[in-house]
């Protein structure tokens, strides 16, 4: 895709579905134009290791050594630590294979030597062969919080220990208000032609990034395409639907549009939502409509590549005026 | 070996050679008449883990999870999380395979709990189906550094990073003096009828042992036979006889008996060395001479049993009154 080459693209990524089109896109899209900026609001400390779900679920994707089965982790994995670790009384419900354990413990011994997420995740991606730049939000710590019914819990215990049972009532993202953007996330956005917002949970994965100071404000008057997390009322992973359920919204790819609102130029959602179209159309923003899944391989650079000329497109044409 | 059943019996061990006659004496003697007491002079934080060397070479003998080939680690290890480490950079110089990392991982959580090592030590080996108390030492840090003629190194970079080639000038335990023994080290050694010292190295291994406050004045008029650790002047595993000469001593089983001294009631060598048994005699010292290598496990047994025998000698005759 030649053409593409100097169309200069960035990704707001979260987790699976995210790191799938963030793939798609890395297939295509020559490094120097393609910037992939992740969630860190679900970082979280565990058995002392800093652990960083979303970015290693992006970089497993883009280096091929994540686990397709699970979504999270590594293939051909082994669970020798995790195993010896519960049988001696350790905690159960988070489990880190035996290769994803090296990424944890590397990341945290540099993180203790005084690195930067950011320059650890530049070195971790060098090392693991992956050309794109995949920068943290912030280098700052930042950490979702979820409230529920059960009180406030931090992310990773409501979604892995907890499996998502707490009916949520709010989240608030703590240390985002005095975190600044990553090296080089202001500087991407700035460059960039099409801002791409991957299927990710606009709760938790995108609003976290979004709420970053200088990052909604980066995103005015730029081309904003977001990619539909929900299909016909249901996430394709993740509580996103019960999330807004939960928040008393009937979960669909309109409400996911008009929840991202006055940034998105544009909104990409499924063929089964087609008949939403005309409503997202009326909340100003551009709807297209495709297949948005993403069950295999060959579909992350299919889907990328009708991103992409969307995007393209909506540059070729004048924009209406976002409000 | 009924008769032994009532025989109470604590056992001084560091690392290899210490727990092979260690597990030796639990194949024999009932767990209500055997306590180990185990050097933590050797232990670091490394990757954030604290690594606890000795405990858990006497721990994996004794539960029969031991690496034969390495002394150190467990057997049947992967090595997954340690590879992808060092594919990032980490530090390579200290092997730690999958199945010990759950260890690691557990120790470091629950201290970071607030948990005793020997509350933790006494857990572990409970799951490891380990009957016999092994107790650390001391539950305080006590950090055994090693004068070089390249400065002061901590045990581990002297012995696994730097592979034991700096010049020995002299050993510092720091923190001993304000440490304690651990609970049950005093009160194990005051109910037995026979400490035995396995065969460690005296300067690292079974040195800080004794210097634990307490731990030596216990020992006062007791029945001590130690194993040596050294055969024809070299040691069976370890830098102890290269410690020896670089300390000036020019290291024998002799000179082992001679270094611990009058805390000794009896000295066990190696039939090679029979030449010298008059001269550790000569020192006060009785000595036994019977082949103290244990390279198959029955000769764990086979060393134990006649240590164990000797002892039961000892403790029949009336014992020459220590210096």
């Amino acid at each position: 895709m030649q053409k593409n080459k100097r169309l200069k693209i960035v990704a707001l990524a979260g987790g699976v579905g995210g790191a799938k089109l963030a793939d798609g896109l890395a297939q295509l899209v020559s490094p120097d134009c393609l910037t992939i900026i992740v969630n860190t609001g679900d970082d979280f400390e565990h058995l002392g290791l800093y652990i960083s779900p979303d970015l290693d679920t992006v970089c497993y994707n883009l280096a091929g050594i994540n686990n397709p089965e699970t979504g999270w982790g590594r293939r051909n994995e082994s669970w020798n630590a995790m195993h010896n670790l519960v049988a001696l009384g350790g905690p159960d419900w988070f489990n880190l294979g035996d290769n994803d354990l090296g990424t944890h413990l590397e990341r945290t011994r540099r993180l203790g030597a005084g690195q930067t997420l950011s320059q650890i995740t530049r070195d971790f991606c060098h090392a693991w062969g992956i050309h794109h730049p995949i920068l943290p939000m912030s280098d700052d710590v930042i950490q979702t919080w979820v409230d529920t019914e059960q009180g406030q819990l931090l992310f990773q215990e409501y979604f892995v220990r907890l499996k998502c049972q707490p009916r949520v009532k709010g989240f608030e993202f703590r240390g985002i208000k005095k975190a600044a953007p990553a090296p080089g996330v202001l500087e991407s956005i700035f460059q960039a032609d099409l801002i791409i917002i991957c299927p990710s949970n606009p709760w938790v994965s995108i609003q976290p990034i979004l709420g970053v100071p200088g990052i909604r404000d980066a995103l005015t008057g730029r081309v904003v395409v977001a990619v539909s997390p929900i299909i016909g009322g249901q996430a394709l992973k993740g509580p996103a639907a019960k999330m807004y359920r939960e928040m008393g919204i009937k979960p669909s790819a309109l409400k996911v549009a008009q929840h991202y609102g006055s940034i998105l130029s544009a909104f990409i959602m499924d063929s089964t939502d087609q008949s939403q179209a005309g409503d997202v159309e009326a909340s100003g923003i551009r709807p297209m409509i495709t297949n948005i899944l993403m069950n295999e391989i060959p579909e992350r650079a299919r889907l990328a590549k009708e991103t992409i000329q969307f995007g393209e497109m909506l540059l070729r044409a004048p924009l209406k005026e976002k409000s």
